[in-house]
């Protein structure tokens, strides 16, 4: 195995991918200007949503692809990188959609930026519901731009690698997507007599939703371009889960207590007063404490949690649980 | 070239295409099965809904092909038919969603399906908005199942025949996205001064949105798979656009007018009293006027129809137009 590398090579992937998530979907926006001059706004939208971003999972895919000897800065690597990355924002305009969030990336949300655009340009009909129903198709605009993207990145590996990779990205692909399913569920299923129900769905929602997706898939889908062995696929999986529960953990809790200015969103948006989308007391209670909570502990929780917040000190408890955010 | 198939011939790929979208669908929600139970309820939705449909694309997709000397009821055939089918439920769940539609294909929408399942389970939170976050999710969902059968369908193909198809496909994808974004930025707009800008606009949401997706690029896509010449693709290209715009225009016709126990959803369903959703007078007048319409004519067209459509004929004019929904 090669070590991984350090973190100019990080900043040199980071900057190629950056450029290349700006060309590609500049190129399908182009290839589609002949629908007219209104898909400029939604252009405009991804584009400046897009230029945020740690990419995080393109520095995965990228590890485990030069883990198994893939050569550094690779065209294929950082196409892949990029077509996770518009993947990513393909499924966070639909969750800030579902969310109602306010803000993402530092800027407002997309189906906020489309609502504001509505009244710039004096539209008739309602302009909230003119951006979730915008947004919803820049949404299924960057998922079909994030497939032309990863075709283009897997189209010249050999055969065996080109189908195992293929089946990686939609088996990743669908996975989110019905762990995100499973989040709004579980924000809107009745409390079980049973604490552990709750708990159990809990750590469904943060594996299906977040953890496989942020490190494990992207990692295992490096090692296959690569051409690693199945046992290498099978390392990269058993490293990467628990990587990815720690980062969403720690990102949740970023969400909570964390500078708005270096998050990009604001601290607390999860415990919003009168929402009943609040913080997940189920999975929180796997950080804090040794056992699944009692009915009164999980009622208690979310009050704690928003006792130690500062934005939200005043305000009164929400009594919904809310699963941990993707970023 | 070969000729066409028969009717029976169309009648043994409906079935074979029918049968493949329930087993990869089927495939795809097995796969996750480790996501939990609570997934079913989605599954079940989606189930119902595929088993409704014409197949439509299916058929001229396999038309494409056969006329390039594909054999009849070929496994990639059937699959690509299958995924264009998966990829038109997804679409038709989001432009559901989006126009909060009632039905479809004789069924409650998928939306109203689930906010009826919400209530069943005595959820909290609030039904239609579970219902609505809901759809957008399993429309992503059925978006990859359908990419996913299509990396199947596709991946046997030789080089230059896969990668021509590949980018059909997504260029088809991002096409209808755009083309359904500026239906509804056309209903939204205020009424230019100009009639034949509105005019002009409407016809490019007719081309975008549905006639080229219709006919044209099934067509063309079945025929790159069969390793069609460029002038043949072209030839398709040609014969298949007009097709499309007729179809469409016969569809928002029965959409109108037509008997909903064969259409599967409520004549008049784009003309519903106090909605602004009102059916595009701009469109209509490419039937039915020599010339653009003038502003009191747009105004007047509304009424005329609602006049002729026996459902509506007490109902008040709605001002606002809209253009032709697919099916």
């Amino acid at each position: 195995m090669h070590t991984t590398a350090p973190a100019t090579s990080l900043q040199h992937l980071r900057s190629a991918v950056s450029d290349r998530v700006r060309d590609s979907f500049a190129e399908v926006m182009d290839q589609h200007a002949d629908v007219g001059p209104e898909i400029t706004d939604l252009g405009a939208v991804a584009t400046d949503l897009l230029d945020g971003g740690k990419r995080l999972r393109a520095a995965f895919a990228a590890a485990g692809w030069m883990a198994f000897g893939g050569p550094e800065l690779d065209d294929r690597i950082v196409a892949t990188g990029a077509g996770l990355e518009l993947f990513q924002m393909a499924a966070l305009v639909h969750d800030d959609v579902i969310d109602d969030s306010r803000t993402r990336r530092g800027r407002p949300a997309a189906h906020h930026q489309l609502a504001m655009r509505h009244d710039e340009l004096k539209m008739m009909t309602d302009a909230r519901r003119y951006g979730a129903s915008s947004a919803v198709l820049l949404g299924d605009l960057l998922l079909v731009a994030a497939m032309r993207e990863l075709d283009e990145a897997l189209d010249a590996l050999p055969d065996d690698e080109r189908r195992s990779a293929r089946r990686l990205v939609t088996d990743m692909m669908a996975g989110v997507t019905l762990g995100q399913y499973l989040d709004i569920y579980a924000q809107s299923a009745p409390w079980s007599d049973d604490p552990s129900v709750d708990l159990d769905r809990a750590r469904r929602v943060l594996r299906a939703k977040a953890a496989r997706y942020s490190v494990e898939q992207p990692l295992c889908l490096g090692a296959t371009m690569a051409g690693a062995p199945p046992d290498g696929v099978e390392s990269c999986s058993r490293i990467g889960l628990p990587i990815g529960e720690a980062f969403q953990l720690r990102d949740d809790l970023l969400g909570v207590f964390g500078d708005p200015a270096l998050t990009g969103k604001p601290a607390g948006d999860d415990l919003r007063e009168g929402s009943e989308q609040c913080f997940s007391p189920p999975h929180w209670s796997v950080l804090i404490l040794p056992t699944p909570p009692s009915s009164a502990e999980r009622l208690a929780i979310p009050t704690l949690i928003r006792s130690c917040s500062p934005e939200h000190a005043r305000s009164s408890p929400a009594h919904k649980p809310r699963a941990p955010s993707r970023r």
